[in-house]
């Protein structure tokens, strides 16, 4: 969701030209969606539902329950054990289904009207509704409906499907259809209306959404990990394009658009998705050593040790070292405590080369020849800061090793990427980018052998393939907003504080 | 605003149902307004304004200023010096335009997406609007907007003036024409457009609103009291059906609606205003002296001592005690640090009958005949403690003066009262009122005593008259949703928390 | 208490050379106690009767309760209702017996360690006490104590207290009376052990302490008003010099010290007690009629119109046009809503005269002559504003009476006074203080006249005296800090956030 | 420190007899110190040393700096970037000279007043201390003081030594000198006095402190790990029994303690220091991968899979997996956003098993034998949830390694370790301890063993030896309070929340 423009910020700003302050060489998953429908206390579960998705956002999170009389909501800026752990807070959230969200923003001030789920009061009732994914044609929309009367809210693109369904007509799911029949973009939703929750995944399945069962409850989840939380088995994945609608009678399921090839984010193997979480039938932490192993192939090194760049670089450099059979060391210690507005170190401090995540452990790299392996760069920022914190440890040579093809292109379909200029591989080879981050070589997995390492023999269009956008710019969903060459629609600005 | 359904009341719930834990035993105005044009300081001036308009509205305030490029808002469950007193708050509120509104909840939970001023991002540009008062017909107007597509996102009659102008044409004050044309009830506005403060009336003026200057910035305020604090000079009330827009050019006056005869609240004067306020022309101070000396001629009483209910109560008490020749005494002492949330009494504790707001100044009271003067009896409650508490005090006989008529019909014009059924007059006489708060005597000023105190011959149709619906049941403009026999529309039931 | 520089202040700073930013014209009465032995629910009675002392210290507020084996205690800085009003801290204050205190800051920073109760873990247990005076050799006292090795955690004089009792022996009403025996001051305390209540007043009686009951249960507290919030009995004052020991064998009553004459602080008639208390047998509100009236004798004005300085102002500006028979009007309206913080205005702003705490009731005062009645004259600071809104209202003349003589001495005595160079009267007589402050006239009751309308002849060191030495400098207690010439007992500067 | 009885728990209770929610099969180290002197900023440095130490306490975090002129504190509960991360924070603890702590509560309720730096004012000035480890003479020292009249405030055995101090003579380290030389137990100090900062090591050296330099600054801190946060080098240990005082000449040393053979605690190689610390001139990191080694060469197993409970077992899973040559796996994820305070669930959704902290990655267990490494067991309710989990996600077989010897003994210098009864090492041998806890096998390192990784023969007392009380019972430092058969010296019982 929300590639429009920010509230607070400047028209002409580039939607997405924000900075992470803590973390600015990571692409950003932007959401996590989680629904239930059964059990008595099930706010209770979508909160640990929504904490075991909570690397799929950190920013806010919103919990709408429905207790068969009427809806309850509450929404919050931060994680989701800040705000949905206390008593007084799941015992307000009552009723027997529920929807949950959690979310990054993208902007530098995240504003609660804009945190998920959205809930509109449609003429049929009461409707919640939680997006995973971007729509790529919401500005055009936006413009046609405020010309016609409607009143935005937010300034998320969701907001685009709750007034679609309300200039619709029918029951909730015909509108819900005659809605998403005119977005464009990837989107994994769950929405909960009167004694319903309801899952979708847009025709080409981007985003995952999967299917578990607690007992005789229905659940949707972004990953499988929000299953294990709470004891729940999976399923299934929710198909592309199809609508799961669950009730007092069960699960039903519609398949209201026309069949697409299947175009899952890779990017949600190498990095977004957790390790543990089983993804398309394949497990994360199994694909993503496999991708390392593949890489120890493609681009070895001959060197004394190999060390993960913590936490998400683990299993491709554990696959590395055991093709390459080189020692695998934790040459750099997490602080687990980090928070997140720790102290912003003055000048004087901050030359120092303050530490606040990562400490190298210097023991395992002094003398040493290092494989350093990370599972992408974005901006190169923090690559380089770590390769000279290995250097500043006493390595003797550092080898960078990325288990993703160079990202140089952005993302429009619910990853929060920087314009494509910011985008180190933008306008850099392998070699000046070494030299940008300082490494005595870098070398990224191609991809032909990504696709490999998914078990295909190469990228070949006759094949399945996935959404690889941002390593090959082949963008299967138009990108209409970006085309139409207008701005964005108008918006009034307007910052808000509560 | 705000005769709706409460989000977290069920349907079959009367809207004014509620009970007011702290002071039930008053009608409360429901809101106040505040606009200024010109100063670059203009939240400041706002808030400054707000703060001496607190009594007409005290769980919830907002602000929203326009600085030439964007809106800025801040809204909050509170009192005005609670959250708009820190320079913080004030600076970024930045903009030489700036409306406010402060205003009561009506139930027992006000949720921050009902505080107003609302923002509407309409087809031209934003829009912020501040309303005091109530639309009699907003559920039928709901109703049609909801059939055509319209979000709405409160639950407050307001929305329904945003909604109606996004689906009109032209400027922002064409739109605004349209939308009243089409709504019905008792308003006076302030609204934010590009650049534009705009202040409306409406056609029977019944809620007050003036103008003032300082300097040469122009300011639109619920009372005169707004100005003084500022040390701004008042200039003229805003006519009934009137529409006044501050821009760079200074003002304009627009009166786009057939002229009607003036209906202005009486119970302005009698308690809601406040009395340093001058209102159509008069002094309030000065009319409640009045209105108490009307009541001793009409219902003398042979006492010792005259003894105003605080702090309410004091000029008619004044006024009461010149006129009868009695000594007048602070016979009550009200505890001014009174917070609005103090400990609930355990059941052991509350029947010592603790006096946390007033205690009897039993100095002036042991031994005597007491006449209590007071400004109205809504439900009795706190008339019967406090009577109670005078003869505790070793009072001989207490005689209880009202100088109002009695409260027997409910307002629908703005001012939160009971249902008819709760309202002690409602089905008793002067006589057995006086047996249940437990007084020797009780007495009302008559309607007509109202009018003579008020400077008439008598209440006359064919005089000028005031809106005296609550005592007389004569409601000068339709009550369309009440008439309508259908069940308010249908809302759904959301309850919020953040 | 708390005479001693304040933490965070350099040491050459005068200790009570502060500024209160909201009402500078004020004297402070630095303290409230009440203290209770018996009923189940003690801590919230004693938090009801702090409520209702609350104009005794409004800057922090505590209660230690003993519940047969172990004490607890909540302290804050901020008003009883905000901190002392949930049933969550109520119940965790569990125990059978309990005492409780309000206080002033008289420094910019109050903070926690200073709160009181104090509690100390001596020898034989648990020790709170609570103290409202000011001891007049607590430095020279405290450096004895830190040369001998005793460790102060609290800037107050009151902790003095605690370490003598530790170095002494034998029960804790022992060690109470060796104390004191040591200490110089005014002080009126309650202080609980395990398993009692006790109340102490200082050999001359200056600051107040009354007994009470409620039901079986006894109670001490500072002023009749704290009693009739809970609707306890008021049985009799403590007198000077005496020790009660309240416990489950009821009240005992000890006279260790030397008999003394009385010396009563007459500013807690003028100004500090609750105008609803009855202090010394007498009631407050009565006394301060009859200075009014006296004041009317002494100083008649041929106005046309007697107007209060709110609220305190009230009972005296009564008695005046009682006895002048001048009309009394309500010429200046408070703001009931005044935060104690409200936005600090811009320069821009304040030059407008803002009037957060007042409000000229200008159809009162327009083209009269006005007497103006307010209790006392510190700094004038706000008396100058005062004459000046109420001849910006359109007076035509404005005559002020105040119902104290010349404040021109500073107390030690536990009121927060401004150094003697900061006193209007220091310097000045009458007529210069009426120029200083920009009234037609200025009169002030004399000393004799305010011993007559307490209904003495006059001031006579052959009768009965109060203390009054912050008109006359007639200190009855040695100044013996203030004396010895060496700078306050040598203290760390620890400022401290938490 | 605080191996006293904490405040509100009766006096019968075991001081150290307490749960931890959180993770109950982990001992706790109880405290880190961080001390600098030099840079204008140094409050920020003392925050993000702190930062660092986070592991070795994280219920409260405390830092007192002193400018030239005064004193300046800020205690908290919490984590140090909850409460030391802001500027606001930082710029009042202005100062050339700070010390910080970060501790655990070991009771339900940690209180403010426990939370150090402590400071006392002295009769020579201000003196703050932080303290890490335990004394173990504190309540026989402590009874004489009270007797003698010193006023405890807090619970901590820190506040004997400042006591000892106020009664001692001459210069702050004369009597710091003069308190130590009194005092038992095993302590690491930083102190900060007029101008200087003071470190002390205990004269069996149990607990770690370093020396280390940035600039011309010197450092005092728990770990190695604190100095490479802000870029600092390492320079020295501070030796057992040595005083190390740092003032603008630079660092003087002071060795007033007969010396002592070293007894280092050997936990923290195998738990508490962080990986990437260097303790006592060895890696921390290599020494728990030697230990697994070594623990391979006792205890090998015959599985498929070696997998570590993370984070801590990590380093001694690699070194097993190496020795054993069998392939190491993520086989538990970590959620890293685990909140202290995470929803308590209701019974119904307990049963489910959730998990919070944890998750099985099924697709490395399923269908294996699978070794289990951890750092140690303490009453075991983690390994066997954590056992049930494994077998649960498809393991055939569950072997648990654990790199310490049994816990047998409890820790009374410095560790939160239960009573002996309820380690399960108590009275349980290995067999039955892997059948309580569910594993096919179960072993432990050797004592022996132990030594031998860490590069001597075998554990000999006539080599040197480690402080290893808690696996054999040898206790280096008299266990005083222990022993003397009486109760803790006499405390009030105070619960006190602010």
């Amino acid at each position: 969701m929300s590639a429009e423009p920010k509230e607070g910020t400047s028209l002409s700003m580039s939607p997405t030209l924000t900075t992470h302050p803590y973390d600015d060489d990571h692409l950003r998953e932007e959401c996590g969606v989680f629904g239930i429908y059964g059990p008595e206390d099930s706010a209770a579960l979508v909160a640990l539902g929504l904490h075991a998705l909570q690397h799929r956002g950190q920013e806010a999170a919103g919990i709408v329950a429905f207790d068969g009389r009427q809806f309850n909501a509450h929404r919050a800026l931060g994680q989701v054990a800040d705000h949905f752990s206390s008593e007084k807070v799941i015992d307000r959230l009552s009723g027997h289904a529920a929807i949950g969200h959690v979310r990054y923003s993208t902007a530098g001030e995240t504003v609660l009207r804009n945190v998920q789920p959205l809930f509109a009061d449609l003429e049929f009732g009461g409707f919640a509704i939680a997006h995973n994914g971007n729509l790529t044609n919401a500005y055009t929309l936006r413009r046609g409906l405020v010309k016609r009367g409607s009143l935005f809210q937010s300034t998320t693109d969701t907001e685009v499907i709750t007034h679609l369904m309300a200039t619709g007509s029918g029951t909730v799911v015909d509108r819900l259809v005659q809605a998403l029949r005119q977005v464009e973009g990837a989107y994994s939703l769950v929405a909960l209306a009167h004694d319903r929750v309801i899952g979708v995944r847009d025709p080409l399945g981007v985003r995952p959404l999967v299917i578990g069962k607690l007992g005789t409850s229905h659940i949707l989840a972004s990953e499988t990990c929000a299953l294990d939380i709470i004891g729940a088995e999976f399923v299934r994945d929710v198909e592309p394009g199809e609508i799961v609608v669950i009730g007092s009678n069960g699960i039903e399921s519609l398949r209201p658009f026309p069949q697409q090839k299947k175009r899952f984010c890779i990017f949600e193997f190498i990095y977004f998705a957790r390790p543990d979480s089983v993804v398309e039938g394949t497990s994360v932490y199994d694909a993503r050593k496999r991708i390392g192993a593949e890489l120890a192939r493609e681009a070895p090194s001959d060197a004394d040790v190999v060390i993960p760049v913590p936490d998400s670089g683990v299993p491709a450099a554990l696959g590395y070292a055991e093709e390459a059979k080189i020692p695998f060391e934790l040459g750099i210690i997490r602080n687990h405590y980090v928070g997140r507005t720790f102290i912003e170190p003055s000048d004087h401090i901050r030359h120092l080369g303050v530490r606040l995540k990562h400490n190298a452990n210097r023991a395992m790299i002094q003398g040493r020849n290092v494989v350093l392996v990370d599972d992408s760069i974005v901006r190169g920022t923090t690559s380089r800061k770590i390769v000279e914190m290995i250097r500043h440890a006493g390595a003797k040579q550092v080898h960078m090793r990325i288990s993703s093809p160079p990202t140089a292109h952005s993302c429009f379909y619910g990853i929060d990427t920087p314009e494509r200029e910011a985008l180190l591989a933008y306008k850099n080879d392998a070699d000046s980018m070494a030299k940008l981050i300082g490494a005595d070589s870098l070398a990224f997995i191609s991809i032909d052998g990504l696709y490999r390492a998914m078990g295909m023999p190469r990228r070949d269009p006759a094949l399945p393939l996935y959404c690889d956008a941002c390593f090959t710019g082949d963008y299967p969903i138009p990108l209409t907003d970006r085309s139409d060459g207008r701005p964005p629609a108008q918006l009034s600005l307007l910052t808000e504080s509560a």
